[in-house]
């Protein structure tokens, strides 16, 4: 089937002049998670992870994807003919390497730019040039060979009252545009659907998880465009477009607009954020526009939670934490004593989640990961593979949900039973190292880079580390991974680390230990960071922590912890249960108390 | 007097058609330190410290300078005419607004190109041409008025023999030519002092403490040149340039070489860093070279000790150490006892350090600091200004050497008597900070910004901190104060944080704590980056002591410790004492016993 299709793509590809066609796993707003409608790598390749970039040429075709999902993608790839690239590994090049040298003299590279970010797409220009040839990015080659292919997704739009997002467009619009006059922009353009989102107070269900919907917007000193799919926009969020002076025009539109802004006038100077827009938009912009290449404006501004907003956070994670406070509750008590699988405790706990009136969906898929499985970071349990869950070794679950409230991230690693001392020293190591940064007190100036320390100093004192950052900042009924904000102690490619913690900006503290075939553990806080002391040295600043759920005593091993780890911990539970227990009653409380003790 | 060198200073900008005239504190190499011919500041204002820039006017003159100088400046500013601008202040303007706000229409500045940077020249440049003038940047209006000005100074040059440096002109020319060939570089210019010192193997004295010669120097893939004084260079250091094929030129040759490059081929790829090479040059070069603006190969390549550099380093801090604890057992015993002043005192360590043959000089101007004195950052006692030593309270030094086995730079505070218990505190604040940060052991790929914290978490807890980078690399035998590596939770403005701590790099750890008119501590261990532990998690990296003198425990307060600081703390002083004890005897080896035994 796979290479039926690859024959037809070879087809187009012939008919277009293109002798190296690139499919990434991407939308035309450069979003972490795509929707149905984009998956065309999938449909080439037959591979289903979320990452990874289909080279098709007339004689092969490779498959990039990293360490995750090399066996999955071996066997995905299996009778296609497509080559697995394995990135990261010492004999295999890197993707733009591995197209230079691949393309023959003279030939041209294909794409559709409206998937591949604007530096991609330049380096593929320069590589294409090299061999004396070009690139052709006007067509998607999927149009007309997927035949089953979904319909671009336009959910209904709604609009998020003010007592949830704390801010009106009106006066958000009135603050993007003070940047605009500040870094001297007649325009800004918006590609990025949180931002937009935010901007606008509007919600809708595009993508799964991603309360988003599918738009470009343009600001100007007086006007503001939304390109959008004018279906999913009902009346009544018509009318609020119109109070707001918001102009709804259709989604393919947008790249019209942004063709004709060398027309505006000499040099109009447009505010974008190059590194997050795609290569087409680059195109159509030109170069007679004045370009002021800075992050959107909206980034910080919607990272920096507002006071409305920081208190319906602790609201929403308050109904978040009653819910897998339960469902510990329900796991400890009943484990081995019913059939229970990582499927239906993940669907137990989504259903405690959805107790709550003002639950949405899950803000991301949940990873319950029992045993060995949670040493697998990206582990997603589906229907066809799955493990029981039994009263013995470690339940790692990380989940969380959207409320108008807000939006969840949490990860506790629950005791079923026996565990083996290493085990037990890895729960209190990880233990340590998330209390350890949720307590730090710190300077106003201070980023990431300088905090992830906190918690990684007692991996590394004992020669190990975990490899993934140690938190990630959180969107407000968005993105549940947001920038700028983030623990990490290098900067992830591309990210801006022109920021610093803010009071109102909310990120996660999850440090982990896999341990391949045997056990993980990952425990994560989300932490609001606040204002401290004030004093000749300074202005400082702390962390509040908006997650309310017992670490499991059971994994601890208090004589391996150090006082002060030992008095944050206790401090953490006796706040716990205050929050807690006028939810709880009876047995649970009696259990709830336990679990909050003091070690 | 300094009204008359301003009035004589205002005709000469009048003949110039200068309106506003600069003068910062710098030479033609963007030193941190500078000879005396470069006091142009100095000359022309009366005011004396190592930071700040004069700006004349017609009318009006203005002097900015920082926090550590508003006392002095004031003082030595009285009577002039001149303003003093005290920088940060809130109603001060920044020096560049100030310059742009006091500059009529029409007018034009004025300054010598060689002593301001590419960049403020640039921006001056732009501040002109908005009020219509233009920028005069190629007179030093000093010359014609100071009439005693001393001359430039070129103190003889000499070999660094390989036996110290542990690497030939002749490989290092190699590397940075390989270097040149990865950057598609033709030509490559230094004009940093150190810099060009390290990679011919030249010393000299040309700035107090700091053993480099003027000069400047380019490198060609198959020339290399040197710009210097050549009365500077005897017949042998002639035969060795010879040898290495590195052809001797007169220093004032430099701008018309570089004015040259744009002759030599079309597009000429001239690597340079932009950000340490002063206007003129930037001028002269022009815009038909074409600029691969880097941070110069030398200074990573400098900054990485080599392995016969860091066993040299060893030997250097070995001498070093015994001479600084002599030094503390001669104050500890005599204190009181005999006259001593901070004058004296610093004298006297000064002695201690030239027994060793190897010794050259200070490495920077002694801070022997008593009491109130010690809350001075940037302490000098003078000889009409300092203050005597008693029996009470503490006394901070910060002192180094510079020997042919390398450059040291260490800190200890003494107990001399009586101390108060917020002293005591203070003290072992101070100790513990720099042991915790010491100690860290972390992953190949951090920086400075990474590990500041491990210092100043202890500080950041109680609501305190210092105001300084917790740590700077150091040259060997060059400056004491040596980039690219740092520890610091900012990075300093202008620095290159691309960079990562690599073994060989020597980098100090000194904390500090300031009490305005009562006393101040700081503790300074110099720290060489190894290699730790390699495993799956990666490499791992750690420090190794090259500072081996006693941590005064009449300051320590065991029950504020925790129990890994006290084992660091008692390990280093079983270290000190193994390092020490063959060069003490009798009453003094029974002190040094008592003084690094374990609390």
């Amino acid at each position: 089937m796979i290479k039926e299709r690859l024959a037809r793509l070879r087809e187009a590809m012939k008919e277009a002049g293109i002798d190296c066609y690139i499919i990434p796993t991407s939308d035309y707003h450069n979003s972490e998670y795509v929707s149905d409608f984009f998956c065309v790598r999938r449909y080439f390749s037959g591979f289903t992870g979320s990452a990874g970039t289909l080279v098709v040429h007339a004689d092969k075709a490779a498959l990039f994807t990293d360490g995750r999902y090399f066996i999955q993608a071996a066997k995905q790839l299996e009778g296609s003919g497509i080559t697995l690239m394995k990135m990261g590994e010492p004999s295999v090049p890197e993707l733009t390497e591995y197209v230079e040298r691949e393309l023959p003299e003279g030939c041209n590279i294909g794409f559709d730019g409206r998937v591949i970010t604007a530096g991609d797409g330049l380096d593929y220009e320069k590589t294409a040039a090299k061999k004396g040839g070009k690139v052709i990015w006007n067509l998607d080659l999927a149009e007309g060979i997927w035949e089953e292919r979904p319909k671009l997704s336009f959910t209904p739009v709604y609009v998020l009252e003010e007592r949830y997002c704390g801010e009106s467009t009106a006066r958000k619009l009135e603050r993007v545009r003070e940047k605009m006059k500040e870094e001297e922009a007649e325009v800004h353009i918006l590609t990025t659907l949180d931002d937009i989102a935010w901007l606008f107070n509007l919600r809708a269900d595009d993508v799964k998880s991603c309360p988003v919907f599918l738009s470009y917007a343009a600001v100007t000193r007086g006007e503001a465009y939304l390109f959008a799919g004018e279906s999913a926009f009902g009346s009544e969020v018509r009318e609020y477009l119109d109070r707001n002076q918001i102009t709804l025009r259709p989604y393919d539109d947008f790249y019209n607009f942004a063709a004709g802004l060398k027309n505006r006038k000499e040099k109009t100077g447009l505010l974008i954020c190059e590194k997050r827009i795609n290569y087409r938009l680059k195109k159509e912009i030109g170069d007679e526009v004045r370009i002021i290449d800075k992050a959107n404006p909206t980034t910080l501004m919607k990272a920096v939670k507002n006071p409305a907003e920081q208190e319906n956070l602790r609201k929403a994670h308050l109904m978040d934490a009653v819910a897998v406070t339960k469902f510990m509750y329900w796991l400890k008590k009943n484990v081995g004593k019913m059939p229970m699988t990582e499927i239906s405790a993940a669907r137990y706990l989504e259903e405690l989640r959805a107790k709550s009136p003002s639950f949405i969906e899950p803000s991301f898929s949940t990873i319950c990961a029992y045993g060995p499985n949670g040493a697998i970071i990206h582990y997603g349990a589906t229907e066809e593979n799955f493990s029981e869950i039994h009263a013995k070794g470690m339940l790692m679950v990380d989940s969380g949900g959207h409320y108008y409230e807000g939006s969840t991230d949490i990860t506790r690693t629950f005791i079923l039973g026996e565990i083996t001392e290493e085990m037990r020293q890895h729960f209190t190591l990880v233990a340590r190292a998330m209390l350890r940064l949720k307590s730090v007190r710190f300077l106003k100036g201070c980023k990431g880079v300088n905090l992830d320390f906190a918690a990684r100093e007692v991996f590394w004192e004992k020669g190990m580390d975990y490899k993934h950052g140690t938190g990630h900042g959180v969107g407000y009924l968005l993105n549940v991974h947001e920038g700028p904000n983030s623990f990490r102690f290098k900067p992830a490619a591309g990210s801006d680390e022109n920021w610093e913690f803010e009071p109102g900006m909310v990120t996660t503290d999850e440090p982990g230990i896999y341990i391949e075939g045997s056990h993980g553990v990952r425990i994560e806080n989300e932490l609001l960071c606040c204002e401290s002391v004030k004093n000749e040295f300074g202005q400082f600043m702390e962390f509040e922590d908006l997650t309310y759920v017992p670490i499991d005593l059971d994994g601890i091993d208090a004589s391996s912890m150090d006082e002060r780890e030992k008095r944050v911990l206790n401090q953490y539970h006796e706040f716990v249960f205050e929050k807690l227990f006028p939810f709880f009653e009876g047995e649970e409380l009696a259990w709830l108390r336990n679990a909050t003790r003091r070690i």
